[in-house]
């Protein structure tokens, strides 16, 4: 039986997802796998036990040891948890990985491979450590049946969800982009900056070929250089595409056609990234998640050809949607992308 | 007998400056003016008595009140007055308003024009408020003994430095600029943001016009964007210069012959702009001021012609040389905008 299909009794076989690693990415994804209507969350791992891994048990999901000589300190804590990750491992259909920078690549090595699971390992893996690099819009099909998935970061992820609208009308010659990212999450209480501008003195940053590793028509044309500020609610990304030609409303039509992309209007008081976010918790948005990119219409701009613009990109959320995506795509579970992309986004309440 | 020029005793003719607003530039172009041969301040204006006005006196400053019906706060202050600034204002060769923006310009038409005084207005005012657009490297010769001259803003200041630099080894096809700008100056506690980035949703930004009223041949060519972040202590800028050619050597060679302009190292712990503001503390600097541009010389870097390269701008004293030499050639005290400088720049310790 296929996963995703019905069964006879009208039941649809729903693929069975291990969240390895229930932090910043993993808790997100594991509440959007599972409200999914082909997919359920079969268990999620802590490394520790703390709050997040209370609040697992406390929604439900079944609590795993992601190290099993650790899992003497769950119980404790008195935490229950039903196994370590050994014992659940095997009754995956995939494991999306949440483990921070390079442990995502050392776990695809060690433990996916080794138990012959499909995983997606995230943004801040390496685009080789993987088959391929994924985004909902551009790299489905050749995601599509593959093994191991790396999700591009939440930057790249808007940046390809924005170059989709402006290559849907246009030709991109070349893209510069400078990044002002936020300096951590806002849960982060320990890291900086408090006061100053650090530049990524890489110039261009890793960022333009992180897009080229997703869309490999734009090779050698995305260039990029990068700042981090002290702000803990966006990322922020001004773009300068040089184009065959485009006009605003185009560009603001285009936009409006992308999937998880939108235009709002500075004039209405969403002129920062602080009033995005504070719209998105009177949207009553789980975490105040802003899945989607928000573009400024004001910013919209096109001077000799070139497209001027400003985007925010919600760095918690943004790939949360493309996770559950890539997993339709491995599992073979849909062929259409914009069916993926519709079906993952109702089930989650996006705007678009 | 011509100001600057020596008397027969072997004095020099000093410039008489007076300096309507000794707040943020009032103050710093004070000290800068004072320790110079060629000039003295005969005075200095605050609107009220607050801190500034009391170390103006302790300084030895004489005070005037700048809004005379104002003069008796002073008096009840116990603070002491030599007049309000209609009593002075005939005994000044030039005046250096240090107004907040917009009353520049009325102060221009209503006192300054009135009382046939030269003045100098900051970049807050606009291009067309004045004669012309101050820099000492690009616009010396054209404002040489003009009356009213609009002395540009920091940001312009900066950009104005290194596109000399880089104009003195390529020709400059097209510069796009993005500017990540300080909230507000350190001393000010009521504005924000705290933690948000607002973006300038008007792009292109008024700067890439304002750098272009300096330099009359770069119209046109000149793009920038910014967007405002949670910092007080520097401004930032991503450069981007598209250029008939140059080489990394050849950037850091003509950055090191301009004046008022260096590299740094961010592999020397100069990685921030908190970093950079370390150094002009421990180097002694009144007030920590670094008046100097620095570039980050990892951050420089040419791709298919076209220049890379990320610099900070210290918002509340780049300005201030350029105030002093901005007087030298108004008051026709020296005709060559070099040795200006020179002057300048040792008389208050400068690096280059």
């Amino acid at each position: 039986m296929k996963i995703g299909h019905k069964k006879k009794n009208g039941d649809v076989m729903t693929a069975k997802i291990l969240i390895n690693g229930y932090g910043s990415i993993g808790k997100r994804v594991a509440d959007a796998v599972a409200c999914q209507k082909d997919m359920e969350v079969i268990g999620v791992t802590k490394t520790k036990p703390d709050f997040e891994a209370k609040m697992a048990l406390e929604k439900g999901y079944k609590l795993y040891a992601a190290v099993p000589e650790r899992a003497h300190l769950f119980e404790e804590a008195g935490l229950e948890i039903s196994g370590t990750i050994d014992d659940v491992i095997q009754d995956a259909d995939l494991v999306v990985d949440g483990a921070p920078k390079k442990i995502g690549k050392q776990n695809l090595e060690n433990l996916y491979k080794k138990n012959n699971v499909k995983a997606i390992i995230q943004g801040g893996e390496k685009a080789n450590d993987a088959e391929d690099s994924f985004n909902s819009l551009w790299s489905y099909d050749r995601c599509y049946g593959k093994d191991a998935i790396r999700l591009v970061s939440c930057n790249t992820t808007g940046l390809c969800r924005s170059l989709y609208a402006i290559d849907s009308i246009t030709d991109v010659l070349k893209a510069r982009v400078v990044l002002i990212r936020r300096a951590v999450d806002p849960n982060d209480s320990k890291k900086g900056p408090v006061n100053a501008i650090i530049p990524s003195t890489d110039v261009p940053s890793h960022h333009g070929p992180d897009v080229e590793s997703v869309i490999k028509k734009f090779k050698g044309k995305i260039i990029s250089s990068a700042v981090i500020v002290p702000t803990t609610l966006m990322h922020m990304h001004s773009l300068m595409v040089e184009t065959t030609g485009a006009t605003k409303d185009d560009i603001v039509d285009a936009i409006a056609k992308t999937p998880r992309i939108f235009t709002v209007k500075a004039s209405e008081g969403l002129d920062s990234t602080a009033a995005l976010i504070e719209m998105s918790r009177d949207m009553g948005r789980l975490r105040y998640d802003l899945n989607e990119i928000p573009v400024w219409e004001e910013s919209i701009n096109v001077i000799d050809n070139e497209i001027f613009m400003m985007q925010a990109v919600h760095q918690e959320s943004d790939v949360i949607p493309e996770n559950v995506d890539c997993i339709r795509a491995m599992l073979q579970m849909e062929e259409d992308n914009i069916k993926s992309i519709e079906m993952t986004n109702k089930a989650m309440g996006l705007l678009k």
